[in-house]
């Protein structure tokens, strides 16, 4: 028998720590699994070892197994060598390259799921599908089998519809006008979207500050058919939890196999109750997608798949070189989103990306007949029928519908890029900006960010302010000054602006 | 400033833990790099979060860093987001199957060795090995940072010669008689083997029944230019550690990708300061290489890669579809390979294959003529020469040289199969072997293993003894029977033997 000593540390699988004593007397190696028994069941877990944290005769518990076995401190359990889990075999059949059937990998995410691999077996597997990929057969397995391993939305109405961005381009606010203009028109979309991984705001983030975002399914559901619309946080509810345990070991890489990105969106959408699927994949320079060429292969991916588990998709290419509009950033994007709705001028880049997606799914569903999407989803944000619905959607999410612009919060530090001559703009780097954008605090600080006033073939003067940086706290904005002096944004003209000893401060 | 909470768990890399508040606002992701500094220095970690084990403020701190670092309990130090290792570009390059530079090499076997890799990362990187292979420039040059970085011997004698097995076949105890063969021919060779990772006895498990054999690096230096050979174990010297830290990661999924079995057997030699080295190579059903096709080709890339980094390899194709001689676990082959030396009946696949191996070595450096080493090293058995060298050998281990075969202390519990009919032993099969030795408790338990009373191609009578399982504990030799049951090792006459609803007893 084994004392109990809990370790309070998540490790993402269920995990135990042996003494090596022990380990060797039960010939257990780093890594092997054991089977833990109390009297009110057993659980397999990944053993780790050590010689000083605790005692021979003790056995380590750590915070996911503690759980699910109900364990307490000092209590006695019984410890034996125990069996891998059975997903590891077709791990190694994905490295050898052969295809895996639909019980194998249904027995992959199952194991994912609940926490039966190591980091090591976890990682193992992602590299291996993101050199070997997986058949269009894999993938529709694939997403099956997250769906099935996690909590799914049924709407009692249809249709169902939602629009998502294939990452990469700073600013793209977009679904904040997209899904108010859709939901206007009597069509259902609860959106739910991810926050910020690597950029400097994911919807999730901009419209936290307006409302809350982490709802659970109930409540998604319950205002998506009451008012129309959701801009929910996904990780609220826990819809195909395998893809974020996944996506967590893809990320120290940035690995970002194209098979796992259709699998892991689809799934999320086909859990969440998505019937039919708008795809924003903004292509240019600096994205994840470069050329119109592999954007319209992937968006046949996309089309094919949807197909085929039951998701009717269609895939909006969409200009991805420079930040969509002109503010980066929690509270900036959200301000201007808000100043759109308003009727306020703000870029045209956000105003037509906005109504297009609004359009294309209105059609979709034939609430606008084809061709006349577009002009609909203007009228509708024009009208001011789209303000009036953001503020119900804010207001069903516990935030405060009397809203405006001008009462948003945005970075209290700020700092002023002034042109240096004469001339245009010739590109703004979208790697450049997020990278600033996050050393200025984003997404964490929500007043964080980047603020354009001149964009793409805009003509500047000399001394004329080009951008600014907002930060929360000054610490952020000098580490952010100093990284926009490393990296500058914008290029002028072919000559790039700010590469200079030092910057002009108004 | 963060406060300093020491926890005693090794983690295999720096790692340390932050509050997922503080994770939040340092901008850390879970497995970012954070830098922690104090005034004796600074070191990157891989981060882990938590919310329960340590407060906000504080800042948990793993083995491995705070023995590096030299923290206290309680002590302040400063925590930034920190770098990632270089060497992650040049994992993901691997993936992507594009071969990597001796620049790009030496970066990632450096942040192996220091520790600088998380589980993932380092899984990331065997994976896409196994999957990409190298080409023997890249395993040349992994050889040499492997090598670099370590502790290596430097012998001022030479020549110095070695013989190593690619695994595989259980009871391979012939080191017990080669080495102390060739060191009684005047012929230095300190070898240096391996604990059993999935086997039931390597060759160190084997001779620490007669001697110690975690050895220091000057010990064995002392002990080879004295005496003339030594039986020592591998991982008391620190040689080629990044090996070993890889192997950890192939562990769980047994990959065991050839480029990376080249280049560790390479790299431990020549960090050991082997010139000659002779490569057993086992080859046939149930072991590592299973056709002679596959060994000659095996072979040839060792001899190849060999010659580039300055080591003279020969390899010997031997018989590996059973068990060499008649014992298998630590004891009962000490006791078989002290049989030998002393001159008593023990199975003549153990005396060739012991004699071939010592022969070709003694002619590998002209201490005997080409055609002429077998004979020599049959010789020097029989002479009791051999015997006479082990002695001294396990005496300058720090063993007791009056050691005899019959002193050996065999496992207490033991469990006899007859044969239930007449007929001949068609097959034994390795894996069968291996698991129920290690049931019985061998490595660990010195006296568990098995003790075959016949062998392949051998009459057999019914109700003659076949085999014996042995055991240092009644319960395993409970779990060893009922494997060997399930999972029968020996083939009689196209019959399986002991497939029949129980066992006799003697």
């Amino acid at each position: 028998m084994f004392k109990v000593r809990l370790i309070d540390m998540k490790q993402g699988a269920y995990e135990a720590l042996l003494h090596v004593e022990d380990a060797n007397e039960l010939g257990v190696h780093p890594l092997d699994r054991i089977k833990i028994s109390s009297d009110k069941g057993s659980l397999i877990c990944v053993a780790n070892t050590t010689d000083s944290m605790i005692k021979k005769g003790e056995i380590g518990v750590f915070t996911e197994a503690r759980h699910e076995m109900g364990l307490a401190e000092g209590e006695e359990v019984n410890v034996l060598l125990g069996e891998k889990p059975a997903s590891l075999k077709f791990i190694k059949k994905k490295i050898t390259g052969q295809k895996l059937s639909r019980d194998e990998i249904y027995s992959i995410i199952k194991d994912v799921v609940n926490n039966n691999l190591s980091d090591i077996e976890l990682s193992a597997y992602v590299t291996a599908v993101s050199i070997r990929e997986m058949d269009s057969d894999e993938i529709v397995n694939m997403i099956d089998a997250m769906v099935e391993n996690g909590e799914k939305i049924t709407f009692d109405k249809s249709p169902i519809v939602d629009v998502h961005s294939i990452g990469g381009v700073p600013g793209n606010k977009y679904a904040l006008l997209t899904i108010p203009i859709v939901a206007a028109n009597g069509v259902t979309i609860p959106k739910t979207s991810s926050r910020a991984i690597t950029s400097p705001s994911g919807i999730s983030d901009t419209m936290e500050v307006l409302a809350p975002v982490a709802l659970t399914a109930q409540k998604i559901k319950h205002i998506a058919e009451t008012v129309g619309g959701t801009l929910a946080w996904g990780g609220g509810v826990n819809m195909a939890p395998a893809d974020d345990k996944i996506i967590r070991a893809e990320y120290p890489l940035s690995l970002d196999p194209r098979g796992q990105v259709l699998a892991s969106v689809l799934a999320k959408k086909k859990a969440a109750g998505i019937q039919y699927l708008l795809i924003d994949m903004p292509t240019g320079r600096g994205v994840k997608v470069e050329t119109e060429d592999d954007a319209r292969r992937f968006a046949q991916d996309f089309v094919e798949l949807g197909r085929r588990v039951g998701i009717k998709v269609e895939c909006a290419i969409t200009y991805g070189s420079q930040p969509v509009g002109r503010a980066i950033g929690p509270a900036l994007e959200a301000r201007e989103a808000l100043m759109a709705l308003e009727g306020k001028p703000v870029s045209n880049s956000l105003i037509e990306k906005s109504c297009s997606l609004a359009g294309i799914l209105l059609e979709m569903v034939g609430a606008a007949e084809r061709g006349k999407g577009r002009a609909i989803a203007e009228e509708t944000l024009k009208s001011g029928k789209a303000l009036a619905k953001i503020k119900e959607i804010i207001q069903a999410q516990g935030g405060d519908p009397s809203v405006t612009s001008d009462q948003i919060k945005v970075g209290q530090f700020k700092f002023d890029v002034l042109s240096q001559e004469d001339g245009y703009v010739e590109k703004i780097d979208n790697y450049s900006v997020i990278q600033i954008c996050r050393m200025a605090g984003a997404p964490k600080d929500k007043g964080a960010g980047m603020l354009f006033h001149k964009k793409q073939g805009n003509q500047v003067k000399k001394g004329e302010l080009v951008y600014s940086i907002y930060a929360d706290n000054e610490k952020k904005l000098e580490w952010a000054k100093s990284l926009a002096q490393k990296i500058p944004p914008v290029s002028l003209g072919g000559m790039v602006l700010g590469r200079v000893p030092d910057y002009k401060t108004i």
